[in-house]
């Protein structure tokens, strides 16, 4: 197919590589009403739709079992894929989960794993409706995959963002990525020497973040009780900047945000002195952090502010594909996607 | 949970693990017709059922990279997948194919595993709406969901064999199995003496069918054209015994198969002469040959011998949870699942 030098992955970079792979793609099913390209594809059923989505964790690059309880193992990887469920405006109906795992698990881990899944499934209504289970050569790999449904004028796709529409987020953000830092430095400590247990107290907020992320599903629904309509949605999972960057080149627009508008829990800011990072850069691009990123019309402006959980952060401007950050100096900075770090792309 | 000691997966074995794990699962969703227990889900919408089906392949457990090209990978990746959908009786729409793959590939081979991706798309009329991309530590693995749809009162079930119900393969059997062994030697042959290239054209067939599975669905569109409805139906991927008894417990009956019926190719007797293996072997226990085993009532004997490319080898008895071969010598042998290898247990 290429006709150039065999390329490294790395060199082609995250976006470069999918749109690479997925550019040939035909399409043979009238159902199909989006394959790759959002959160989740969508399928045609008539007045409803189906959203389908799915991930991939995999032990050393997402996830670190030193300090990640399989329980909590199992919440997340539920949690992590009908995030992008809801942020295509859908309500997640079943999950797959499959599982490979290396012979030193025993059948207790494998039990504390299911019941996180299950855990999750009944924190949000969801079926377990299947899976695979396999042996692995080395480590513990999860794939899930995450059904929903909406009507088919409801669902929010990323490309619906217009000039002039109020950006907003639900929550607070870069509390994830600290609650990872915590835990790293807690490992480090441990691996020195192993009579030292952690004291997580003070960091409650932000580890619980990381290893048990929520839905902000009852802000969506405070959404819909306003009869607001976001016009494009995405979920932060790799940080501010990423997400933003997503929406731009998929409406075709600019952003602009303010950084005095954008919430930040006073923990993050308190962990992220502590380990002398701006505070910024765990929201910028930080990620996991799932709460939802999406866009308003100016006029619901009234109605948004009075919200709970929501943050308006910006508008969208005409400069495509530009993202900008106004400083609380006033200086504009432009976001950039996060580094290319552990190579994590979904399509 | 588990209240006894710690017992290994190996201990418990496949179906055990599955059942243990799965004997919780709520139901929050009225959409959910069928979860864990067949070869796919079954999801409600209305005239249309959904079927879902995921399954994994671990490189070093599912394949050898040695002896597999990647894009035979991508095409028998949905392909085992589509199967499942296929043994509902559902015709595949959709698939999502997720990829985890250490820094040692190219870029070009992963478009080579797409392209093989593609051609099964293309083969069956079904789109790739969607999947994740990784980074893993060491390997290679792909996890692939299928979405297939079906009119509700169509769609096949494991559990509705009745007595004396006729039992029908499609295809032959046992020539994936020998196609691996094949390739099992030639790679051994290689690891001596790399000068040595293979020469596998006295093996295409077998090789073929290892390498590059392909569906019945001419034969299962003919069974639709002669109006007969299976009463159960299952994918043979793991070995005509084990699918056998899984009928039979679905469905609460016993089987019995005779030997003298069994489809075996000539190339399969051939390569079992050369490895001095009973081609009994890998027709019973090999696996891999993604053809359709079914039953039909009694009553569509005289239609369903006419149809090329099916086999009647047997019949539903009331002996529950029993399979039984008739050999040509007239011996009973009861027929088990195949032992415990590479561990891999779909739900």
């Amino acid at each position: 197919m290429s006709k150039g030098p065999v390329q490294s992955i790395d060199e082609l970079g995250e976006f470069g590589l999918i749109d690479h792979l997925t550019r040939d793609i035909k399409k043979y099913q009238d159902s199909t009403l989006k394959g790759v390209g959002d959160d989740a594809a969508v399928i045609d059923f008539g007045e409803t739709c189906q959203v389908v989505t799915t991930d991939l964790l995999i032990e050393g690059i997402h996830f670190d079992l030193m300090y990640t309880p399989l329980t909590h193992l199992g919440y997340k990887s539920v949690v992590v894929n009908i995030s992008d469920v809801f942020s295509m405006n859908a309500v997640p109906r079943q999950v797959t989960v499959s599982v490979a795992i290396s012979g030193k698990f025993s059948v207790e881990a494998m039990e504390q794993f299911y019941e996180g899944v299950n855990m999750a499934c009944k924190q949000y209504g969801v079926d377990l409706v299947g899976g695979d289970t396999s042996s692995s050569v080395t480590g513990f790999m999860v794939s899930v995959t995450a059904l929903g449904t909406a009507k088919k004028d409801d669902i929010v796709y990323r490309d619906g963002a217009e000039l002039n529409n109020l950006v907003c987020v639900t929550g607070d953000l870069g509390a994830a990525y600290m609650g990872l830092q915590v835990l790293e430095r807690e490992k480090r400590v441990f691996e020195e020497d192993s009579t030292i247990q952690p004291d997580l107290e003070d960091y409650a907020y932000v580890v619980g973040r990381f290893l048990k992320p929520e839905m902000p599903f009852e802000t969506l629904a405070k959404l819909r009780e306003y009869g607001i309509r976001a016009t494009s949605m995405i979920d932060i999972s790799d940080g501010l900047s990423s997400e933003l960057l997503h929406i731009c080149r998929s409406s075709d627009c600019g952003v602009v945000i303010y950084q005095d508008k954008i919430p930040i829990a006073k923990e993050v800011v308190a962990a992220a002195g502590e380990f002398q990072i701006e505070p910024l850069i765990p929201v910028l691009n930080g990620g996991e952090d799932y709460e939802m990123l999406f866009t308003v019309p100016l006029s619901e402006h009234d109605k948004v502010v009075n919200i709970p959980n929501v943050s308006i952060i910006g508008n969208i401007t005409g400069h495509k594909g530009t993202a900008i950050m106004m400083t609380n100096e006033g200086n504009a900075i432009a976001l950039q996607a996060q580094g290319w770090q552990a190579y994590d792309g979904e399509q």
